[in-house]
């Protein structure tokens, strides 16, 4: 960690500075510039509260610079974590393909879709029954009777099942649920994350609409901190002034992430360019980036549903696409 | 609210589409263009789910015309709200001071900043008991502990206090507090909103770090859709590229807002900047732009206690700041 | 086009405003809302001033249904165009490899680099002798000089070159230059860019640091409209609040360029990420994504020549990488 | 300036990287951390080019102690600038109002709001003759015929004038022109700066669209490198993900520039919000924030017009603002 002092720190100052540091147990470099005078700090800065050190007067800007983030960190875990989801494991080369309807809607149509989707190669279903909306007046999802059906669709197909958790007091309702996800507006919700930290369910986290890796890492390591480190990274797009994709989908996050922490990483690109003849060439150029696997929102029949968003393909097409993405994958593989 | 059709779409589709909104008792105007045909809808389209029609096939684009709040629209309530906490009003005319550390820390110095700011011209005091931080290794807060000095500060200066809940089921712990704050971390934690629109607590509701004005008066949506209007409004700067500014203040919010809602708006230079040195101009900025209030940190000795942000001010800052804003808000009512 | 009008405006009002956009050849809709009257526009709009139009007080918002970019829009021009790079063909199926060094420093570099990345599969030659530098006091390129050796290299490989234009003033210069680049910064440089439109030299259009899609080919349309449409677009990174990466590449923008236009989308994935490591594994999501083309940073010697940014590649990791790129667009080439 | 080393680098490679900065100029001084080692580099920094540095294998991150830019640092030039144009002064306490339509059209209008504006307080007149505009096919302003229309309302009024160069050749048209305006879009156009660092003419250089302060510091200092230091900065708003407003004025910019450079710093507010309302009370905003002046759009009828944007006032309008402006600026200068 780096302290940049202000021009015109006196020496006892910096001497008592010192002190407060040596006693945490961290030793202290000077540099002193023409203008400034520099603290290198080294030993385990972790303890030490960046905005509380740049509350002082005498401190122009603090930078740390080792990552914040330690249980997530490849430096101290270098080999890939593979996170098993009921037996279909996820990353160290795994990989997975989670499709499903964005909402439950009928115990028919998620059975059928579960059918479908499974007969197209996918691994896990997906489902919405808590439903995050940005008005009150929008459809909120079916709830508990929606994670029911979804249940019976696990039942009829074997699929593990991955659901959006939003409220920690829900938790019981979920005991069944394979694969727990956190959604975008919910990664930096601190509350939910330490709940998840005490459970030992795998838990999907999404990234956030305008975090940094950096920030959506320190929310894992809100989870693994508690003791739960059964975790995939899930990119779904970023915010950003581009209007003809619904959010900018973040591919270079995923060698990125794979370099930073030994997490697996899978992207959606149903929910990332919110345009559903997007979401073909995305997967592909998804798995090619080298994630360890997909969410694809699939609907039985979307004209006539009047349902879910602009982002849903049918289970043909979607059937069409995982034949390539394992094509893709098997050659990626061989380029490595 | 206007949808635009895709090229080629048939008159049977059209038909059948106009239909199913006239069953919605919402009636259809058709517009057709050389490439394009466009529909306007008439009526109560608030009940109409967009990312339900964008699903469509048939349908490229689809755009609210009116705003989709509607309790808090100033169109359907003219006049301005003025929520009354604890006897100290905000909105209309009324003018709120909140002053507070960022953290509280002990008996003492709460009760003795209180003091001060109240000596000073505040009229709320703030103080953080429950902590949003983004690593999970930074101090939380003294959680209930500190709720309770907070507590005796209120009966010790008779000032109003407010205070940031991070979970519902925090909620009868927070009985005796007068305003209750969501932060921006949580402006989109629908589960939260909505059991607190259930209370009939003051609300001050903080807009998320990079969310539109439109999701944050959705979010005083979900509280007033619950039944409770309390609700006041606190700007506290953006996520934008700036990095000598924490956030960017957006202070051109404050008369949009005022235009868009009856609810009062507050602002926070302490957070949005970052930075002591600007809370002064920007607190002058905030008023001379209309705000209804400001939120800012105060710390009875910012060296010595090496906590709080680089932005608290010493309580004799804050005094020669508050004697000025009262002077500016004066004259910014002669102005009106 | 879409123009809703403000509540409460006269019959007399709409009625002047409808002889005035008749006038202009543009037949007007009118659908009267309960609150709001919208005006479908239709008929060729493009010569409406969406800024002078909502300049009117009467009018809240203007809404443009179709795309303002007509000579780059795919609508009317269905057909991939092919660019003819001095006998090196881009887009409809040919795919580019441009690669060389940042800047140019000397000729021993610029033709050692040259002969490797031809060797390595490179069929354009890329170097910088006009650098744009955020700081004056940056090395801001050899210019002239620069230009010269880079001809030099030319002829000894025979590799068509593309290197950056920041000044119309110095076309003379790019006389024998093959593919004239204008970079992010000068992307709306539009006096550059009617000057190029003058001339028929093939322009590779880099995409603005924090611009849209939109944008991006309006930029396209004021080369297009002055007569020259040999243009290459290049996806190089947008800026976003990650700091991992120096920019977000926006790989999403490929597909929905591809939707959008007919004009070859390369990316640059040495900019878009600054950082070597990942410039592999975004080459290949690049190419998956269906791009036509890539641009990458190759020094010969990084280490020694205290040259070019972190994004650099080695000759021998750049022949890695196009031996796998080539198979990807192949095994792309058979999903399609 | 600080040089992270990445984990591993050896002693000799440590060695060879200093010898070369201290045969710079540049003392280095060595802090061990348990991971990584970190160099601080003292004396003449602004020779290094960072991404120079950053190229080479060894070096993980590199970070500028002091700010880049030296002849607009207020570190080296304690007092506030004062402009002169035309014998307006800008800066130091004297405060500019600069008033005109967005476009000029005619000889009529123009002189018209001229006296209009000059009897409302402006001091300097603003009008456009070269317009930058997103599409081609938009009005591009009257050019040089416009020019002339100028400076005939110069004649007129005596206001010194204020217009945009878009093109460093059309330099010679404005040998008259008091103060030369370098639009948001051109900021980072450096071969226009560097002309217009060859000139002793006032500039005022806006803010562009997604730049950050260092950035906007930067390019003034490229026209000061040049020889001219007579320059205003302009903030004008910068793109957020808000869209009730056209941009998101950055009033702590004002402070923030003010405690970084010694240059005049104004704002305008038509163009950051792009709604008329708004300007009234962000001109006031703008003012307690300690603006040097405003730029404001005045169009003598908007409504007939059907020209300049949605951010024009009337003269009246603008009559009633410049008063209280005024007064706020009074009372502001009071408060300091």
């Amino acid at each position: 960690m780096i302290a940049v002092l202000k021009p015109g720190v006196s020496e006892e100052q910096i001497s008592n500075l010192t002190n407060w540091f040596e006693e945490k147990g961290v030793s202290v470099h000077k540099t002193v510039g023409m203008y400034q005078t520099i603290l290198g700090l080294v030993g385990d800065t972790t303890k030490i509260d960046i905005s509380l050190l740049e509350a002082l007067e005498m401190i122009e800007s603090v930078k740390r610079i080792s990552d914040p983030f330690k249980m997530a960190n490849r430096k101290f875990h270098p080999e890939d974590s593979v996170i098993d989801v009921s037996g279909v494991k996820v990353g160290g080369g795994n990989f997975a393909i989670m499709a499903g309807p964005c909402s439950i809607e009928s115990e028919e149509q998620i059975i059928e879709v579960a059918k479908q989707v499974k007969a197209a190669g996918a691994n896990m279903l997906r489902g919405g029954a808590f439903k995050p909306r940005t008005s009150p007046y929008d459809f909120q999802g079916m709830g508990g009777d929606g994670l029911k059906l979804l249940l019976e669709a696990k039942k009829e197909t074997g699929l593990p099942i991955v659901t959006e958790i939003m409220n920690a007091n829900h938790l019981p309702l979920f005991e069944e649920v394979d694969l727990i996800q956190v959604g975008a507006r919910n990664m930096q919700n601190f509350e939910l994350l330490k709940e998840l930290g005490k459970t030992n369910k795998p838990i999907l986290l999404k990234r956030g609409l305008a975090n940094t890796m950096k920030e959506w890492l320190m929310s894992a390591e809100y989870i693994m901190a508690g003791g739960n480190e059964n975790i995939i990274l899930c990119e779904r797009g970023i915010r950003t002034f581009e209007t003809y994709t619904r959010n900018t989908l973040d591919l270079s996050a995923v060698p990125m992430l794979h370099e930073l922490t030994h997490l697996p990483v899978i992207v959606d690109p149903s929910h990332a360019t919110g345009v559903a003849r997007m979401v073909e060439p995305m997967s592909y150029s998804a798995v090619a980036a080298g994630a360890d696997g997909l969410m694809i929102e699939v609907h039985n029949n979307p004209e006539k549903a009047l349902c879910d968003g602009a982002q849903s393909l049918t289970p043909k097409q979607f059937a069409h696409i995982t034949d390539n993405v394992f094509k893709v994958h098997e050659m990626m593989r061989g380029i490595k």
